[in-house]
């Protein structure tokens, strides 16, 4: 596990035991991060964690992850020690691979669905970086959201994934729990009504108790300084090392 | 079976026998749309096929495609008669549905490589709208081409699936089949060099040959002829009805 520092331009590349270990390269405020940090702990899988600055990006970062994104995991065990990348794929092969506590539904076509509402989401992503970076209102956030409250209501659960959080539940818990920052952008102009969301509002309570959440989890103050910082051009990557 | 033709605003909704056959929507030269073909045709499952206008879509597309898109497959023998959205997602529910000829890799790992593969695709579908929309040159292009090119030389294979076509080998194929829509658009500029993609240029003459390929094959000057008239707003979707 990592010391939660960033490792930056000009850093060493880490040591790290000969263990056969999955190697995790994460930002501990970057969202789609996150996902991987969820599903490993959702999966109780051992894993490094290897954080990295992504303002100065260190020059090892190239040989683990080629196009310098995160998360990107490596898997050590594998012949030639390859590195995986994008969220979702990564979430879908610790899904396949690490059996436990499966997320996916194991029907094709509820996978397919479960899928299918995730690409919906992006509509969600997207307004978020736009109300962040250009200050939008948050009308295009909120009809992005009936999505995800209307299908809360159709599969009459709490979770997405049932009486349990499952895949879409993980994937887009990042987001629910950046909220705060939204607010802290817009101040009085945030309005999450909870009579519109009411399942959304009891999802979100419910996450926040889950283990593998509270495994990674930043408070709304925490969150809201990273972006201020951020924002200002100084991003306090190490805030809760 | 659709006749080909296309079905716009003010059509009627087919009628189609209560067979439990899977129905595709989709457009005759939609690259996105011909993956479920592909996928459909190499797993020799019978499905019939409603062609859609896009430009005037019929009013009743949204009982079967919420999002107005295609492809769109609605799978009438499940409970709701459910559609799916999003090519690649259509595309795996089928490879996970039905095992006859399995086109992505049983290995978890070699599964998420592939679908690694086909997110950096979208270099190449971008840059192959970038140049008909907006006649920007072929550098763009031929680098994210490059990637395909390396990989299959790091595969050793003449296929991405192997010794067949794979899953990442039908995905790519609609946009390999359009080359020549480039070459109509750049005219003297276009210029495939065969001494960068030995191995593209050698999976393109042998997907030429392959059946489920050949069973929705449109000639290049066939796609010239749609690209011609989409440009001039009349776009020809009944060319080959």
């Amino acid at each position: 596990m990592s010391s939660g520092k960033h490792l930056a331009k000009g850093s060493a590349k880490p040591v790290l035991p000969d263990d056969g270990v999955l190697r995790l390269y994460s930002m501990r405020f970057c969202p789609y991060a996150q996902r991987a940090h969820l599903v490993l702990n959702a999966k109780k899988v051992d894993y490094h964690t290897v954080f990295i600055n992504l303002t100065e990006k260190p020059e090892w970062l190239v040989e683990v992850s080629p196009l310098l994104k995160v998360p990107a995991l490596q898997v050590v065990a594998e012949k030639g020690q390859p590195s995986l990348i994008e969220s979702l794929i990564i979430a879908e092969y610790l899904d396949e691979k690490y059996p436990q506590n499966p997320l996916l539904p194991k029907d094709a076509l509820k996978r397919a669905q479960d899928k299918i509402l995730l690409e919906r989401f992006n509509g969600i992503t997207n307004a978020f970086m736009k109300i962040l970076l250009q200050n939008t209102g948050l009308d295009d956030f909120w009809t992005a959201l009936d999505i995800f409250e209307q299908e809360l209501i159709k599969r009459g659960t709490r979770f997405f994934g049932g009486d349990k959080p499952g895949f879409v539940d993980y994937m887009i818990w990042p987001w629910l729990e950046r909220l705060p920052v939204i607010e802290y952008v817009l101040k009085d102009n945030y309005n999450f009504d909870e009579k519109r969301f009411p399942k959304v509002a009891q999802l979100i309570t419910l996450l926040k108790e889950d283990e593998a959440v509270k495994g990674f989890y930043a408070t709304p103050e925490q969150h809201q300084e990273f972006w201020r910082t951020r924002k200002a051009g100084n991003a306090s990557y190490d805030l809760l090392a």
